[in-house]
């Protein structure tokens, strides 16, 4: 009987992460000050962000280790398997190979705490306490709770009202590892104050709750703040989900033509896809592509400009493609895709030809993910079945240019805490949404003061 | 740096599953008919269920053959992984070794695919076209949806109407895999248009949901009714846990000396200790332990007795460990385990002194659980914290005793669907019960009607 995983034991697990930045062509350009404009120093970043990770972010050098304690850590979960798609190749009748990396085995459900447990431990090897974040739906969160419990810091999250009120099982999975969990706005910061005062039943916002977690942390020398997404050194942790793939395939004896995930700020996607990056670079035909929401469509029909990473216009000005700091998505079940801009590397390498981008309407992403646990039995996170979408539709091209080639996605997590999502697509409670391209150009102007990339 | 966890290969996976009918040293005593009280022969279940388990709960022989189809479905999550829970080990201060096998992979997150691809797969084969099944929490009925979908079987699962509007998600899991989830009682049966004339808000009852199924299939012809606990064909194919759990160890060069699961119907138990037991009986010094609940404590104060399997009185008299038929177990959150008797063949084990069993309070287990989260990542099913509360009292005793026993436990499925109640525990929602002997010895009085057990 053919074989449906491949595992490798732990002894083949990656001991150092991959650095895009090392091999790209040209190099991604520089982070700005938000308030000046000037390129900044690593010293921008010392009243919140703990040192260690700030390094990482500008590191020239291509491997960096991964400590012995992160490794302990990751053995909970990882290696994770690598699929052989079978089911969905016969469903769709394709002639080729997919596969998928499923990074839902971990114990929050994704593919999050690849970058949590790294990041929780230089935390405290830095000297750091306490540690604040923001979540939306949860996932990020969910993920930092768990791993800094691992290594015994206090976590403060400001979860945005509306989630916290809607989606209470991500909030439940952060207590239960030890986090303190909070409604964004709160009476605690200057800035949650601020909002409460003219609105007391403001429902937060992923703004909002930046706001307040990065407050607390620069108010403090005992904390630090931590994010999910975005920046060098999320892609970086993340980069163990496509190296362990590789030595997955070596040893399968096959190798990707197509590689796939979904991105909202990119990490999942960078993860899985930066190894092959650089196997392109070095001129190996693959194609690396990107699935993001018709509903926010930041790459496929965003412009590659400076701009605010965060609504509070604290973090520095990150070259990105963006729909502006203002545009407010649609309200999609996706909630991990709707950020407005895009992670620099990522960003860099699409201007640099070596990624593309396509967008997919929630109702198709749905259908997908109905199609893929029909055929393989697991039931996606909203986020993931955008990559689903994409492997349909590079299957469905494949097929009309009589080719065949070996797909290769990544399975970022399962949606069993998000099957509200499920139950709203089935009932006929989602519908598809065309974003008016006055909107975009609407919130594109608000780019106009900032710099150009050059 | 230690092996956190072992998988090996699909290739080293179980194609047999096996049965301890084969090696218990005197027989399991036999069924009766629910009515004459007399002996039956298989044709008793002709209406209702297919005949290729029927013939797998009398069969003799040790070993049964895995079907390749069944054995192709299993590799979707299995093997699963053996994991060295070292964290609670250090958590505990334990010298010993503490192992647990991860259920919990699976598409539905349980060890209850495990015999729901099983029972599909010869559903199918004996030419049966559509299955009824009914769900309390909606673990059997999500497991049972993902198996009948891929074998391309109809599924109607009755569930309790209760369960059906407080715990939607499992609900929404089934109707993803396809399944037809209706809230019990229906308008659609006798049994449950008597139970609605007499109260239309009826909230159900696992015996109502058992009704109505049974009900439906025995009046189509083309409709078979299955069941997720308790039958011996059941524990056979669970049985599938602890053979390979046993092929780990020996990879492992290791050997538990205490093997312990939670037990409500006794699959999941089962499933991890028969391998063990059939050791034990050859000679071998283990403890086999079933943890189950105080507040429905089947095994620890019920008697060993002839007894009704339903509340309908539809299906044979077992001999089993019971509270009797009309015992109604406090609403607690560990729903797979409110069930007033316990699998024959676990029965008969205890009764020949090869199996002892404990009973927690739910307090304890949810303790237990969070240490477990603590310790090792992962939060488990409320059903799965009374094996974690068992091993924690296992490693206390063991402690005393100055001993330090390998110890092996089931864990049999993930908590993330079941979070509201770890959020009832952790705000002191939920209450010790000291179940009254009076209250006991008044649903034994239900037993004086039946036969004893030789």
């Amino acid at each position: 009987m053919a074989v449906k995983k491949i595992f490798l034991g732990e002894e083949f697990m990656p001991t150092q992460w991959y650095n895009l930045n090392a091999d790209f062509p040209s190099p991604m350009p520089p982070l700005r000050d938000p308030v000046t404009q000037k390129l900044i120093t690593p010293d921008f970043f010392k009243p919140w962000s703990p040192m260690s990770l700030v390094a990482q972010d500008v590191t020239p050098e291509r491997w960096i280790d991964i400590p012995e304690e992160v490794l302990g850590i990751y053995k909970i979960w990882r290696p994770t398997p690598l699929y052989r798609a079978d089911g969905l190749e016969r469903l769709l009748g394709y002639a080729g190979k997919i596969y998928f990396k499923h990074e839902g085995v971990s114990p929050p459900g994704s593919h999050k705490p690849n970058t949590a447990v790294a990041q929780a431990y230089f935390t405290q090897k830095d000297g750091i306490r306490r540690v604040t974040t923001e979540t939306g739906a949860g996932q990020w969160g969910s993920a930092l709770a768990f791993a800094t419990q691992q290594f015994g810091l206090e976590l403060k999250v400001y979860m945005v009202r509306v989630s916290y009120d809607q989606k209470p099982y991500r909030r439940m999975m952060m207590e239960c590892w030890g986090a303190d969990c909070v409604p964004s706005p709160t009476e605690e910061t200057a800035a949650g104050r601020e909002i409460l005062a003219k609105d007391p039943n403001s429902p937060g916002s992923l703004g909002i709750a930046i706001s307040e977690a990065l407050e607390v942390a620069m108010n403090d020398r005992d904390t630090r703040y931590l994010l999910g997404s975005v920046t060098n050194h999320v892609l970086l942790h993340q980069t163990v989900i496509g190296l362990e793939a590789k030595k997955q395939f070596e040893a399968l004896g096959d190798d990707p033509k197509v590689v796939i995930g979904c991105a909202g700020g990119g990490s999942n996607f960078a993860g899985a896809a930066f190894p092959f990056v650089a196997d392109k670079i070095a001129g190996q035909d693959i194609r690396i592509i990107a699935a993001e929401p018709t509903s926010c469509p930041t790459m496929t029909r965003g412009v590659y400009h400076y701009d605010f990473g965060d609504t509070a216009r604290t973090a520095p000005l990150l070259p990105m493609h963006t729909l502006g700091h203002d545009f407010v998505p649609a309200p999609i079940h996706a909630g991990g895709l709707r950020y407005h801009g895009m992670a620099p590397m990522v960003s860099h390498g699409i201007n640099l030809g070596l990624i593309e981008a396509q967008a997919f309407d929630q109702i198709e992403t749905f259908e997908a993910g109905l199609t893929f646990a029909r055929a393989e039995g697991f039931l996606s996170a909203p986020e993931t079945n955008h990559a689903v979408a994409a492997v349909i539709a590079a299957v469905k091209r494949s097929q009309e240019e009589g080719r065949k080639p070996t797909i290769f996605f990544n399975w970022s997590g399962h949606g069993l805490v998000d099957l509200a999502a499920y139950d709203a697509y089935m009932s006929g409670k989602l519908t598809r949404y065309a974003l008016p391209q006055e909107e975009i150009e609407r919130a594109l102007r608000a780019l106009e003061e900032l710099p150009k990339v050059a």
